[in-house]
């Protein structure tokens, strides 16, 4: 650490000969071990002997705290300009410096994280490469907590369908929509789950999030409810037709909402909210949507 | 670019009080313009001033060619301990460099474009933090097309299923396992695709993918059939348990070949293989698992 007084010349006289683990920034603090600024490399080697630091230093660099998300203080030293981060802690101190070549290899695992997490992996701290070069028993043993819990999901589906067995038996073409529906409820979710996930991850507040997606939703369902409902009208019943279209939109909102709700959740229990997308959140729309479906058809078709 | 025979000392003077748009690492070059390696601020700071470049460099930095994909071309930086990267032709002429932050930038990008693309938008190379902002009128606008070709799939899947009238009428215990088929053969596709997409854009070539996700396809597809047999058989109908579980393998067999076809028939037509996941995968793999399972019901129910 130099003091604001020095000169760029000395610093770099200073500097000389020395090992750093990393040279992008210097570091510029006040006699009490407080933060000034950061001088880059770049910015110190254009500069005159004589300028002081004080008046190279970028003043407002990307500080950020101790215990911060790396993903997010990544996210944070991007948005400056690729700087190095500063970390000081809340009295003001500095603590030290996360250099930028250091950030790369954070947002390169955290990448591969969001990626193994969404695709269905328990753990995704395996560098793709090594994923995709995996044996065989270890490819199925990663997979398989997921799949269980995927087969637990087909099982109660299964149940749900089933205990509506006469309704069904008694007008068959209310199975025809079933798999539609479900299957467009997850697209919305999906699509809701991208953007909070990602927004969580870089440190975007949940309720500047909610508003905009809850919205988003419900014009969505109401949009893919028209839509389908004169297709739906060609395969005759015009309660069946309606069905489908009311639970399109019903499946949808839902959908929606329930997709901020997992990994809002998450993130609340300290987890990473990755995990509330990807299969969990799957089995627990397909499940929310089968049920809002056979529900409105108990209401719509008597 | 400095000569072999440059002396540190020298290197520094010679760089002192001009302007880089990056200093992470210096290259050294023979006469005929071929790169010799590169030298590090951090090692150019620590050396010798009497010690030469040549003494100092990397000789064998991360290149590229110059057409090279930039996921493709970060990931060799970062594999090779977050280093710049040298942009050499085929006839060894070195073109530039690609700066350490600079790097860090294109990871994010790509990160942005990954997750966008799983999630189901059309474009991805909005900032996270913008597209958890965007106005309603533009989230909308982004997820239309995917969410009309959901649409578009939703329609298809009502009228296989409707194809198949009769025979569900004359056994509605048919579809209870249909949702949950849809689901599982669903949950393996994702899973491959996120090793596949991964692999294809780090430069895995899609040989040393396809053997083992195949074989992984189809042990995860018997064991999950293994598995929802006896758990189908309590419905009844040992027949349609048979059903279920037969297209259980089958579903998820053809799902994970599904899952390696598409990112791999993108990347051939050059475009990203992110594309082959999410939405599109979707759709075709709900489509197919649909057919899979009534048609097993025909072989099967008589």
């Amino acid at each position: 650490m130099f003091a604001p007084a020095t000169k760029a010349g000395d610093a770099w006289t200073r500097m000389l000969g020395r090992r750093f683990d990393s040279a992008s920034d210097i570091v510029v603090g006040d006699g009490d071990g407080r933060l000034y600024g950061l001088v880059s490399v770049e910015r110190l080697l254009a500069a005159d002997p004589g300028a002081t630091l004080a008046e190279l230093a970028d003043r407002d660099p990307p500080v950020v705290a101790p215990g911060m998300d790396q993903e997010i203080a990544a996210w944070h030293a991007v948005q400056h300009g690729e700087s190095s981060l500063a970390i000081v802690d809340p009295s003001g101190r500095f603590k030290g410096l996360v250099p930028r070549r250091r950030l790369l290899r954070v947002l390169l695992e955290e990448h591969d994280e969001d990626m193994a997490r969404l695709g269905g992996y328990l753990r995704g701290s395996k560098a793709a490469g090594s994923a995709a070069e995996e044996s065989i028993g270890r490819r199925f043993a990663h997979r398989m907590p997921w799949l269980l819990l995927g087969l637990l999901g087909a099982m109660m589906s299964a149940g749900i369908v089933a205990s509506f067995e006469e309704r069904l038996a008694a007008n068959v073409a209310l199975a025809f929509f079933l798999p539609g529906v479900v299957y467009m409820a997850d697209a919305v979710g999906t699509q809701t789950e991208a953007v909070v996930v990602r927004g969580l991850s870089v440190g975007v507040s949940i309720r500047r999030l909610t508003r905009g997606e809850s919205i988003t939703g419900l014009i969505i369902g109401a949009a893919m409810a028209l839509a389908f409902f004169p297709f739906a009208l060609l395969y005759g019943d015009p309660r069946v037709a309606l069905t489908a279209a009311v639970s399109l939109f019903a499946a949808c909102s839902v959908a929606s909402v329930l997709a901020m709700a997992l990994p809002w959740a998450l993130n609340r229990l300290g987890r990473d909210p990755a995990f509330g997308s990807g299969p969990l959140a799957t089995v627990v729309q397909d499940l929310v949507s089968i049920t809002v479906y056979l529900l409105t058809a108990m209401l719509i078709v008597t």
